[in-house]
């Protein structure tokens, strides 16, 4: 548990969640050397299956929490939907990063717009309901989300008055909710970012995001100027001032030319994507490091541009997709995450290319992405 | 088993060997959404371990070699030592690249040199042995060299007259042998090629290699200039003649200003693993790549120079090295393949930096792994 200890291969690293994040997490790990096992109730995820061990039950399974935390040197998250109690436990008995308070202000959109505002960091004018709403000066239109468990565009509702306003509560199930204004977005960027142990901060070049249906589709690296500037600035300062520890994913809204920041996520990031084939060091390497308390790479892009495109289940409706059409063109990385069922809305893989300008590197992604799939 | 036909994920793709080149072939192969099966008896090797399923019996064994052709849509190995008649058979029962022919003369030193010299490639000069030999007209001092299952200096001894060659001849047990004249040699290099099934050569940048005691210490890369020109030109001029689909590792020697080849290795090549760290592609995604008749991609360093430091288990003598020593300096990539036993002159894992110059990549390099080790 000691903090500053490096934890050195052939140390036994956890990850609580088994999607193809932690599948990453755990390449990443097993390639320097080090043991991993996954806490993950679902039998064939990507992580378990490339694993050492995989403790296949519930996130909240008491006694498998002791076995874990017995097992592991450190441990990590894939994502921020474990129940906040379980990753309380586990802090205390095993070295856990991020902490447990870290990303219990990541999983609660509620928390994490009040440590924002309280971090100094510009936010969209928002409210949090504890009970049905009667009327908001957020204006409209806005946005209802739930305090928990969203992701992916799931658990909001747009609404444009008052009465669409408690209709949508009582929708969301009646729950903690904070209410959104919507802002005249030009575009997402985010910011992948790691800092250590000893407050080193060090970022992956800021990368634009566009997203369908609420779910990521294309991500594009770098953005320039003086906005990227601003989101490394805003980065710096959300992982300082939750004494984060590990790799996040920053959010930010460019609105009239300035960044408003959206959400965190307490771990490595769909957007970050491309850093495993187009930077010197990838976020999932750097989680890694983090976690071991290994000093951080300064991370370098090894092509001018970079774009990533998601693979949905959706394009799997009729069959599976034509992955040689894809592939032809070797600017490409094809990703699988070897996922059994192909459900619509399911990121099943990515697509990543380099290429000499964003503009190119986005028209090839999407263009080999519907190569493949053009008979849907 | 229609050789122009792409496979496509999920394939399967089949692997003969368990070391840490099938590892990696193994990885690549997972990240591109194949599934993966070893055929190999030791039941640790790094690549079972990984693998979607381990075939774990002898690599003669009829009955296992039937399940792994129809389990498998393509094979391929990771070293040149399975028995011959084992690779005759599955090459006729599925998709085997590189072809069985090409790994027959690449696992036999008589029939390698026979091969080089048809192709018109400079060789130095030698001579088979089938019985007892009584003198030589290749010149002393000469090698004498196992015709078979020599690998990393094993199975070679220096001979300096005539009385000393059939005394070696006597330790290696009698059977065949070849007999090559030692050189003048100034240094290695190697060439690490992937050709494709329609005729297309991808090498990666030349490398140098040093050896200790017979084993590969240190590879650096690129090697530029005349030799190296000549050394592609070599390297294409073998995998050509060969008829060779995959990627093969064509080790010349530096004599006198020009180069001699000395063997081929029809697979991966050890000189090879900084692909892995420093280029836009590795060799083991070109492997995978050649196997499933995708297009290869065009190599690209991604630093402007690189070296890579084996790690043997003779270093493990006192214990676990020091990996926070290793990998404190984040131009480092710590490699270590999870092998079970650390014994001397066994391949555990290596180390892999990027600098400016091919000098301080070899410095740092060497320098990091002595930190680590400083206390053997």
């Amino acid at each position: 548990m000691a903090a500053d200890i490096r934890l050195e291969p052939p140390a036994t690293l956890g990850v609580v969640g088994g999607g193809q994040l932690g599948m990453y997490f755990v390449r990443a790990a097993k390639a320097m050397g080090y043991r991993t096992i996954v806490l993950e109730p679902d039998p064939r995820s990507p992580a378990a299956v490339v694993a050492d061990r995989h403790l296949c039950v519930p996130y909240d399974d008491e006694s498998a929490l002791a076995v874990f935390a017995d097992a592991c040197d450190a441990v990590t998250v894939e994502f921020e939907n474990p129940p906040p109690e379980a990753l309380a436990w586990l802090s205390q008995h095993v070295l856990l990063r991020p902490s447990a308070e870290a990303v219990a202000i990541a999983r609660d959109r509620g928390a994490e717009k009040r440590f924002l505002q309280d971090a100094g960091v510009p936010i969209a004018p928002c409210v949090v309901f504890d009970e049905e709403p009667v009327t908001s000066d957020v204006g409209f239109p806005a946005l209802l989300k739930t305090a928990e468990l969203g992701y992916d565009g799931k658990g909001q509702i747009r609404v444009h008055d008052e009465a669409e306003l408690r209709a949508a509560w009582r929708v969301l199930g009646g729950v903690r909710c904070v209410l959104e204004r919507v802002l005249p977005l030009e575009y997402e960027v985010s910011v992948i970012i790691a800092r250590s142990h000893d407050g080193v901060t060090q970022p992956f070049a800021v990368t634009e995001n566009r997203h369908v249906s609420g779910i990521l589709d294309l991500s594009v690296a770098p953005v320039d100027g003086p906005i990227a500037q601003d989101a490394l600035r805003l980065a710096r300062t959300v992982v300082e001032q939750l004494g984060y520890v590990g790799v996040a994913g920053v959010e930010m809204f460019v609105v009239d030319g300035s960044l408003v920041v959206n959400e965190i996520a307490p771990r490595p990031h769909n957007s970050g994507h491309w850093t495993l084939d187009a930077a010197n060091t990838s976020q999932f390497d750097q989680q890694v490091r983090a976690l071991c308390s290994m000093p951080l790479v300064e991370p370098t892009m090894t092509a001018p541009a970079t774009a990533m495109v998601n693979l949905l289940g959706d394009r799997w409706a009729l069959g599976e997709p034509d992955w040689s059409a894809m592939t032809a063109d070797t600017r490409a990385r094809l990703h699988l995450y070897g996922k059994h069922e192909a459900r619509p809305g399911r990121k099943m893989g990515h697509l990543t290319v380099g290429a000499d300008t964003r503009d190119e590197a986005i028209a090839l992604a999407l263009e080999l992405r519907e190569r493949g799939t053009k008979y849907l």
